[in-house]
């Protein structure tokens, strides 16, 4: 392990938000002092997940929002009575955890891929943890 | 690698049950005598899952798992004849490798979150390896 | 970090395709001149995945596509304007890192358990990077 965790947080701005996050990782990366190893990303929430995809045309990331949003509409009948059921699915089937390799001293994606936050119960304060390993 | 794999052992008592596991997780983690590290908790079947979400509330891991059922169901027509193909589908989307922090001996989850094992085509023995990187 | 990444190159053959790549990782580590550890598989395209699921029963990994094509069905009306919506959204639920742990030089995977690569906008020139960290 590199020491100890950054910190990113995130101030998300309405209920549903998929947020581009690589410069945000690329700076807490520089933090560890290591030009090479692999980036832990961590969201230590609940109705929030983290993904890798297209960066560049941003209607991509709103189709993700929009299908999931399909999927797994707000309207149904929950049993959790806070009525942010579908955040926590989405949580479960995004994930909460990724890993991803750091190569002279920023995270080595694919020429189209950029790391999202998405926040799926918002507006709130948020953080992605990151640990360089 | 901090020597050898754990092993939890898991006995699931119907088709389909989502269990929290964090404690058995932190037990595991004891074992290998270190404080600080990354878990790499992987599940060695093909119709069960692992993934982190609320473990306050037990009414969110029923909407996942009701959700999935909904999105995923029983009864059409599918190719593999054991039967049990929303199971090796639901696992797939949900992961089976989950990589979670660990400080001061215990995995450093977020206020909310649990682990948790989703059976979904028992009731079965079952395993949760876990590795101290 | 067991040094540079090695770089498994597939050629996928039409649209949607999910390809066993076990034995091209085993393959990979072995390179690495190390038998124990856990090996990042990261796959640095937006419109394929990795997974792990049933390797026996080819009929698996069939209704694993024709599922996540009935979920996110080519049809509807996306904002992206490339026509493979579909494809970038399986990519962020299905997953483009994969952590695998090595024991003895192989993947440690369970008995009927192997690594998918998911092509869901072929046929194209692809690879998946391997870490053995």
């Amino acid at each position: 392990m590199g020491g100890t965790k950054k910190v990113i947080k995130l101030r998300t701005s309405s209920k549903e938000e998929i947020i581009d996050i690589t410069d945000r990782v690329n700076e807490a990366i520089k933090g560890f002092g290591k030009k090479e190893g692999v980036c832990l990303l961590f969201v230590p929430h609940t109705t929030a997940a983290i993904f890798v995809n297209e960066g560049y045309d941003p209607s991509v990331k709103k189709d993700i929002g929009v299908t999931l949003g399909r999927l797994i509409p707000q309207n149904l009948d929950y049993s959790h009575l806070e009525g942010n059921s579908p955040a926590h699915i989405k949580s479960s089937i995004v994930g909460i955890s990724l890993l991803v390799p750091v190569e002279n001293g920023q995270i080595a994606l694919g020429r189209w891929q950029s790391v999202f936050f998405a926040e799926f119960d918002g507006p709130r304060q948020r953080e992605v943890w990151v640990w360089l390993l």
